[in-house]
Parts: C-alpha cells; sequence; structure tokens
C-alpha cells in the first residue's frame, strides 16, 4: 500500500507578494490542500461531513528553503505518522527539478462537531507510516 | 527603550474557512502584518525600499491553541532576539480576555537584491531582546 | 436613521500584489468586510445563524480608481437599496484625503438553507435608502 | 488563429468561506490567473519585465450565476476586445457539466512605470476579437 502522497501544482500570479515571489501563507495553503486530497482521497470528505468532524491543525513547523515564482510547477510529498489522537504529516516541497522548496511538518487532529478530540478514524490507519 | 511590540487587530468574515473560524495560514497572515507594523515603527520601509532589500521568512513554528471567529478581537505581542544574520520573532497571539490564541516563533532574514544575507540594520539593533 | 455605513481599514503588507499594491480582488475582501459590519451593526449575524440563512453576492460591478499600498489609511462608504428579493449595496472606498480609491455596485440576496431566496428581513427595511 | 483561452482549475479546499462555498473574492482571482495564462502565452511575461509595465484592472463586472465547492473542476473561457489602451476582457466560468458559474467582463490597460497608459503591445493585436 501507498503510504506516501503526492500533490502537483503551479504557482498562480495573485499567489505573489510584493516581493514578486510566493508569500509565506501561501507555502501554508499549499501544504493544506495537499492534505485534502488526502482526505478525499481516502474517502473522509463524506464520512467527515456526515459526523460533523473537523480535521484541524494543531501546529506547524515549517522551513523555507526556496523562493517560488510565478508559473513555477511544484509538488508535495506527504506522509502521516499517528500518534495517539494525532497524526503528524511529514510534507516536503519540492520544484520540478526535484530542489527541496520547503520541509513542513503539520500536526493535526479531529475534533468532534463539540470540538472534542476523537480517534484517527479506522479508514487511515493503513496509510499511517507508524502509528503507536 | 519599549523592546515589545503590540499589534491589534479584529477578525474579518472573509478570514474564516469552511469551518466556520479563521483558517490556519490566516494566523500567519496576522504574524506577517505584525513584524510590518514593526518594520515601519522602527523607520525600515523606506531604508529597505532604497537598498532594494528585505525581510523574508527562513522558518515558521506556530502552535494553533484556540479558535477565532467572525469580529473576535486580538492582539500580538512580539519581540526580537538577533542570532547572526538572523531575526527570531517570538509572536503570541491573545484574544482580549488575554487568552492564549497560539504562539509562534518566526525565524528572518534581511537579504539584498541578489537575495545574499544582509547584517541586520543598526536601527534594529537597540530593540533586539538578545544579540549574539 | 443613519442610513450609511462607514468601514475604515488600514492596508495590510500581505495584501500587495507583485506589483506592489492592493491586489484586485483584496478589494473585493474590504467590500465583503464592510457589509459584514454592517450585518453585525443591525444584529442580523444571530438571526442568520439560527436560520441557516446566508447573504450572498449575486453581481459585483467595480471601478477601480486609485491604488493602495502598505499603511495607507482608506474608509468605505456603504449604502443600501432594497429591490424585492435584492439589495444593492452602493460602497466606495476613499483614501483619507477623502480621494475615491473605488466605485461598487454589489447586488445581495437572502437564502435560506436550501438555497431558497427569501424576504429581507424587517430588521434591515430602515436602514433602506429605497426599497421597491 | 484561436482567440479565445480556456483555463482549467479545481476548487482548494481553503478557497471555501464559512459558507461552505468558494468566496466570491476567490472568483476574482481564478479570473486573474486566467488573465496570467493568455499574458503568459503570447509571451507577455518577459516583455512586461523588462519594460517595468504592468497589466492592471480598471473595471470587473461579474455575475455569480453558481456555487463551487470543494475539489469542484471548472474552466474559464476569455476572449479580448480592444478598445484603445483598453482591454476588455470576457470571461466566463463553466462547471465541468459546461453549466455557467460565473459571467464577467474585465476591463484592463497597460501602465508604464510611471504609472502611464501605454498602447496595447503590438503582439496582442492578432488575438483581439475586435480592435477600434
Amino acid at each position: 500500500m501507498e503510504k506516501s502522497f503526492k500533490y502537483q501544482f503551479q504557482v498562480r500570479g495573485y499567489e505573489l507578494d510584493s516581493f514578486g515571489h510566493v508569500n509565506n501563507a501561501v507555502y501554508i495553503n499549499y501544504l493544506e490542500q495537499a492534505r485534502w486530497e488526502i482526505v478525499n482521497k481516502l474517502g473522509l470528505l463524506d464520512l467527515l461531513k456526515e459526523n460533523k468532524s473537523f480535521l484541524v491543525v494543531v501546529e506547524t513547523n515549517i522551513k523555507y528553503v526556496k523562493e517560488l515564482r510565478m508559473f513555477d510547477e511544484a509538488y508535495i510529498v506527504s506522509s502521516m505518522i499517528g500518534r495517539g489522537f494525532f497524526i503528524d504529516f511529514k510534507q516536503d516541497i519540492f520544484d520540478n527539478n526535484n530542489r527541496k522548496v520547503a520541509k513542513a511538518k503539520v500536526k493535526c487532529l479531529f475534533l468532534d462537531e463539540n470540538r472534542n478530540p476523537i480517534d484517527i478514524p479506522d479508514v487511515v490507519i493503513p496509510y499511517l507510516n507508524e502509528y503507536y
């Protein structure tokens, strides 16, 4: 079973800031979208909607290595580790020459509609690289 | 000399995501604006423009503690530590009951127009809490 | 009764695009927030949440007159006209020298949770400049 | 010569607002990116950078017809009419069932680095549907 996920994208013009490169917050958007792709691929989107539950971010660590500019092609490789209630997403961004653009770890948590933590859904477990 | 900086803001409606709370990337926007306020207060804005230099983010660590919702009042307390070329911004976000909303450390670097690191400008030094 | 609403704001650094001025889509964000302020001032926020109803935009016309740059102070003057189910917001943006920055008309509509149009709430009627 | 341009995209999770659909300002982002694609395809990107000139929006009219939701596939068909200094972009957004999502007209203008209007670049002329 494939335990790493690839999300490809191209930099859009409005994502640049006044320095002419992709704004630091937009990298966070890219990482979020890469996680939504995983949520979707694992069939979690409907489950979460039915249960009125949420996958929220509790911590983000990101190192910015390289600038991205308009029309740059890039991709994110994501993998997951489970720790109790938490999923740690390891998410690295690369350009189309496979040079690292950013390196991130994003700790997430499933919450129910009352904002209480819930177990990692069963369907996710087989995709975790580690779980303890 | 005051070495900590306060930036106040109120959550805007379009900053919410489909979970009805402020999106995780928008916290990064808030932190950036708090740093722009410091850059402005220290008179760096014109200096940077003249020198065609930039204050870029090289690393962000943020812990999300509390949700923010529409019209919530909040503020950010920022302080700076200098380490060689780098400035570490310690930036904590609080709501108007002084409860912690997020806790962040953002490592920044001044770059010249050729993207080479430059020294922390002299005008910043007196505002650093530590410098080594 | 005051039938025009003023929303003040200051341009944030991350709202600039690669041209060094506020991006055209950010003006649309500003207009939205000015409408949220009205919704809030009229006590509609809780009503809409209870009814699971929405104020959605069906048409926007905006003329961009002047650039906005970092830390510019600006304000929006909004007023409303009712036309059946629709509210036309007339929204003009000015800088702090009272020069026009943008001129907009935004047609909105209240929808219920099934996305069917509903009447303009009674509490809004006295604030309409015209209604027919 | 093909005088209409197609830009395809998929809705990203962070583009939704608290109503669970794509925020009205994000449609403006999509339209901008569709225009950047044209600018790129016509080889204008380098020309504009060399000349320090800009393609700015002076007016946007958009009718919102249909909601977009997470992972919806959509595309924009754009065409151009030249009127003196101005280019009118006719830009319609469709979903993947070819139903209209939005209908827009965006009036743009090339400016030099002193913000003075300049002629429509020669390379654009053959792609205009009309020009007078």
